[in-house]
């Protein structure tokens, strides 16, 4: 395969210092292994795991809701601007080999829902507050697969995103 | 105004006889009080509560993930198949004066997630195993709005229709 | 079948008096008929095909690209906001069993051609300007089938729609 | 700005030998300038520029119909599968800082549509057949802007490219 691994980063888009904090580091891990960044292109997680990213000197796609190439992260190396407004939350889940959230409030639970029916496997942050860490640990429905990944704390993704990539 | 009021019914697409009972019911309800019902236009819920709109004459829209219009439930009086996949779950939502939730798995929580994020009403059944009882009287997130309304039963969902669809 | 045949009714959302007109009968003619009226739900051709839809007591869906319920003609039964911005032309197209074209510019043709992708039966006028003028009796592309009716009046506009939904 | 022009190649998804070996060239051009090829990641123009693309070392983007990150041209460096269908084809213009076009049936005709209507410069390839010999150096509708840009052999795609992109 040609194409590099693609790690859809989701989260809250509002100026949540410790999970933003969070995103820069993880964008910047998923840079380093040479993997993909998939983001919504918009504020917060999305943002500060772009500008990870781009720190490290990564590879980064942003697919936002706007028709326009100029609304996005500037950090991004790549923007998809959808013009499907939030339709665009079931684009960037289609998008990923693997996801993984951030906090998050209802836009990222849509996505979190999307990422379950499509049976990607998705790391959950517990250790900030959100959606994920309501579904840390959990199943979404009664579909048969493993439950949404619980990582405890930084480290815990990265093993995570080892284990599943590596494969 | 013109168009009638337009009410989204979500749920499971499995064969579930309680819920489908209780959507039957609520698409009779829709019916009688002249009112549009919008689903999504596969089977369970969506199926018996556009079943229910037909028995008593009412009028009905199928809102589908495929690109075909004779993949729908056949009770329906218009299909629309968005041939967008499961994005077609933020047209269902956007198409709602209110949402009624009768149970649902990972499909139906994406639209309730879309349903709070542009503030549209929620009534959720709790009298059935879901989505819908796991949510209901619940806040989905931080944003300041009303908590998803809980319907105990039956005759709690009419009444929330009428008191939110009478304005 | 329970559903009713559906009529796409494309064209220019401006101002074009003599295109409004047309779109107005056809409206009118599609009510009559007992068939359902889809239009893009904005201005110019759209609206006025609606108007008359609505004039004769028809049933009519406005498919728009905004996520709004108030943004569309007013004259619509059923107001269907996607939220996908333009993306929304192949929603329109797929609701279709056939399309009839009234002048148009970029939107109609893409319209047209999504239309001729999916093989639904294509009735342009070509006795106004636009598209429909351009394309009226001719093929799309190379795939095999019928080539673009041409209708050189309204009458031949009626027709064509009866002979075609009459099956 | 941090992200790449974004070219996007449009054409014939069928075997055609000439427009195919026009598009890797394109392809090749593309990469060798340190643009990022857009496709719709399918076969044909698509395939073979995001060939072209790669054997040259170049950045490319599969933006697919599909909901499969395995359905794609196997050259992309990036595969977005939308899941939308053929709306993705709003998708890919949105993402083009310009647009060439290869030849061309239906599919390749709404994606001309699209560029118009949101203003992207248009290169077309009146050297091989299809719609791109159509339109070029024409105007698609009434709009007020500078005609689809004539391409009379591949030179004049590099001269255009080179032109419209410097700025």
């Amino acid at each position: 395969m040609i194409r590099k691994k693609q790690v859809l980063v989701i989260g809250d888009s509002g100026d949540f210092e410790e999970k933003n904090k969070v995103a820069y580091e993880v964008g910047k891990f998923i840079a380093k292994n040479g993997w993909v960044l998939i983001t919504g292109g918009r504020d917060g997680v999305m943002d500060w795991a772009t500008k990870g990213s781009y720190d490290e000197g990564g590879l980064s796609v942003a697919i936002t809701p706007f028709d326009r190439l100029d609304l996005a992260t500037p950090y991004a190396s790549i923007v998809i601007p959808t013009g499907i407004g939030f339709a665009r939350n079931y684009v960037n889940v289609l998008s990923a080999d693997v996801v993984v959230v951030i906090g998050g409030g209802a836009g990222t639970l849509s996505e979190i829902a999307y990422a379950w029916q499509f049976n990607k496997p998705i790391i959950a942050c517990s250790f900030v507050e959100g959606w994920s860490r309501e579904l840390a640990g959990k199943k979404v429905d009664y579909r048969e697969r493993e439950p949404v990944i619980e990582a405890k704390n930084l480290q815990e993704v990265f093993n995570n995103l080892l284990k599943i990539l590596a494969k």
